[in-house]
C-alpha cells in the first residue's frame, strides 16, 4: 500500500493589513494533479522570495491582485516531472511563478512564462543573478539609470538581493559607488566583498549628512530600492541632471496609512532631474542582452550575491516576512525539497 | 533748473516667510546712474511676474539668490537710453533680468543676458508668448513631455501665463487637453477660447474623480505648475509610461513647513512613468527653434494669452501677491511708464 503523494500549498487567507503575518496564509493539502493537455506539472524545489510579492497579495498592481483562497504567488525553481506541452520534458529544470507549493501545474498561457534553466545551472543562481534580481538590476541601472564612467551611483538595500548587484553592476561600468544598508555586517559585505566605495549604515548614521560627504559633486544616479527618508535624503543631494531610478519602495510596503511621498521632490525642477519607475517584466524581449553579461561578470568572479538560504514549506510566511525586517543578507531563498 | 531724475526701485528687506508681504520689500531712491563702458542703461516700461521670483528672493535655487538691499529681481521690457556696449543703442527694446526700478544698468556680463526685441512687438507679447512663459511651455510640453498627436495631456495652473500656452500648444499637436483652473471664469476660458477639450474647477470640484471621469484611459503627459493634492491626483491617473513635467509647485512657494510629497510616488513604478524637472533657462541655445513656431501660431490666432496688466511701480509687492491667491487671469504685468 503506497501513500498517495500530497500538494502541501499556502492559500491566501486575506489581504494582508500592515505587515505580513502568519495569519494572512492558510496551509492547505490537496491531490498532486494530472497535467491535461498543453500542461506541465513541476515538482518545486526552491522559492524565491521578494518584497513585490506583498504588492501582489494586497492588491491590484501590475499584476492582478492573487485571489483569496488561491495558492500564495512566487517565483521558484524545479524539475519537471510530468508534461504534456511540446516545449518541456521530465527531468527539465525550470524557473517561473511556481508558487508556495509542492507541485505546480503551470497551464498552457502561464506556459509562457515558464523558464527552462540550462543544465548545470544552480537554483540560486537562477533565481538570483541570473533571474528576476539579476535583470531588474541590469536593466534598471544601466537602461533607466544610465551611469556613464566616473558618476557617483548611490543604491539603498544595498546589501538585498538586487541592490547587491546594482551596486557590483555600477562598479564594473566605472562608477564610484555608495550603498546604503542596515547594520555593520551588511555595510562591511559592501565595501569588502562586494568592492564599493563606501557604505552608509542607515541603522547608525545619518544618511543625509554621509552623503554629502560621500557625494561632494551630488549623486548622479540613486537606484531606490526603499523609498522614505532615505529617497529624501538621496533627492536633497540629487546632482546636476541626476537620475532617481524608483525599483521599489520597501519602507512603505507595509504601511497601513499612505506613505509619505518625498517632501523636496521639487528639487528635481532646481537640477533637472528626473525620477522614473519600472517593471523588468518590460524588458522580457530584451531579456538575451543581459543574460550574456550576467554570465560573464558571474563565471569572472565579479558579481558575487550572498545567499540566505532557509528550509521547508512550512516556513514560506516566516521567510518573506524576513525581507520586511531587513533580517536577510543577500538573495532569500527558502528550499522545500532536494 | 530741472528736477534730477530719480530711479525709484524695490529693495529686498528680507527673506520671506510664508507668504510674500510687501513689508518684505523696502522702497528706495537712488540717482539714475550713468552706463559704464560695456554698460547698457534701460528705461523700464513694463515689468513681469512670475513665480519663480519668490525662489529668487528666498534663497539660493537655480539661481543666486537676490541679496538683502538688492533690487528685486525681475523679468522686464524697457527701452535703451543710454548705451555704451556696441550691441545695443538707444531707442532698442529689449528684455531681460531689469528689476524693479525705473532704470536699470545692465553691465558686461548680464547684458548677454538682455535681449533685443523685434521692432513691433509688444511688451505683452515680448513678456508672455514670445518670452519665457512662452519658451517654458513649448520645450517643458515638447522636449521634457514628448506628447504624441491622440494623447492625453492635463495641465493645472491652465489659465496662469505659462498653463495657457501649453493647453494650447498640446491641442496645436493635436492631443485631447484637460486644464485645471480655479473658479468658473478661468475654466470657462480654457474650454472657450483656448479651445480645451475640458476644464476642472480645482475650487469645486473633486480633481481626482473628474481625472477619473475625463481620462478614461489614463494621463499620458501632466504638465505641473502647481504640486500638492492637484500633483497627486493627477499621479493617481497616470497612464502607462506616463510622464510628469514638473514646472513649478505654486502650492508650496508661499509653505513655511517643508512641502508634502506625492504620497502616491510609487504609483510611477505601477505605471512606468517618469517624473522630470527642467528649467526653461538651459535651453537657451534652443530658443531659435521655439521662436519660429510660437511667432506663427501667434500670427495665426492660434496662441491666445489674456493678460492681466497692473499699474505703477508702487504696485510691485501687490502684483506679486496676486499670482499667489490666483488673482491673476493669464499673464500677469506691472505696467510702470508708457
Amino acid at each position: 500500500m503506497t501513500t498517495e503523494p500530497v500538494n502541501r500549498q499556502w492559500l491566501l487567507a486575506r489581504r494582508p493589513r500592515g505587515a505580513v503575518t502568519e495569519a494572512d496564509f492558510t496551509w492547505h493539502e490537496a491531490p498532486v494533479p494530472e497535467p491535461a493537455e498543453g500542461e506541465v506539472l513541476v515538482r518545486v524545489l526552491v522559492l524565491s522570495a521578494d518584497p513585490t510579492q506583498r504588492g501582489w497579495i494586497a492588491g491590484d498592481t501590475y499584476l492582478p491582485a492573487v485571489r483569496i483562497n488561491e495558492v500564495v504567488r512566487s517565483l521558484g525553481f524545479g524539475r519537471v516531472v510530468a508534461s504534456r506541452h511540446p516545449g518541456f520534458a521530465p527531468g527539465d529544470l525550470v524557473s517561473g511563478l511556481l508558487g508556495w507549493q509542492d507541485y505546480a501545474l503551470i497551464g498552457t498561457g502561464a506556459a509562457a512564462t515558464l523558464g527552462k534553466v540550462p543544465p548545470g545551472t544552480s537554483a540560486e543562481h537562477a533565481l538570483g543573478v541570473l533571474g528576476l534580481n539579476g535583470w531588474t538590476a541590469y536593466f534598471g541601472l544601466l537602461d533607466v539609470g544610465r551611469p556613464q564612467p566616473g558618476e557617483t551611483v548611490v543604491v539603498s538595500g544595498a546589501a538585498g538581493a538586487t541592490g547587491a548587484l546594482v551596486g557590483q553592476i555600477a562598479k564594473i561600468k566605472g562608477c564610484r559607488v555608495i550603498g546604503i544598508a542596515g547594520g555593520p555586517d551588511k555595510c562591511g559585505w559592501l565595501t569588502g566583498t562586494a568592492g564599493l566605495d563606501a557604505a552608509i549604515d542607515y541603522k547608525s548614521e545619518n544618511v543625509a549628512a554621509r552623503l554629502a560627504e560621500l557625494c561632494p559633486k551630488g549623486i548622479d544616479v540613486y537606484f531606490d530600492n526603499v523609498g522614505g527618508p532615505i529617497l529624501e535624503a538621496a533627492l536633497g543631494r540629487l546632482a546636476l541632471r541626476g537620475r532617481v531610478v524608483l525599483c521599489g519602495g520597501i519602507a512603505h510596503y507595509n504601511d497601513t496609512a499612505p506613505p509619505t511621498g518625498p517632501a523636496n521632490y521639487l528639487n528635481l525642477i532646481v537640477q533637472r532631474g528626473r525620477m522614473e519607475g519600472f517593471i523588468v517584466l518590460d524588458y522580457a524581449a530584451r531579456l538575451p542582452e543581459a543574460i550574456g553579461p550576467l554570465m560573464g561578470w558571474l563565471a569572472e568572479g565579479r558579481l558575487i550575491l550572498p545567499i540566505d538560504m532557509q528550509h521547508g514549506l512550512e516556513a514560506a510566511p516566516a521567510t518573506l516576512m524576513r525581507l520586511f525586517d531587513g533580517r536577510n543578507q543577500g538573495k532569500q531563498l527558502l528550499r522545500i525539497a532536494d
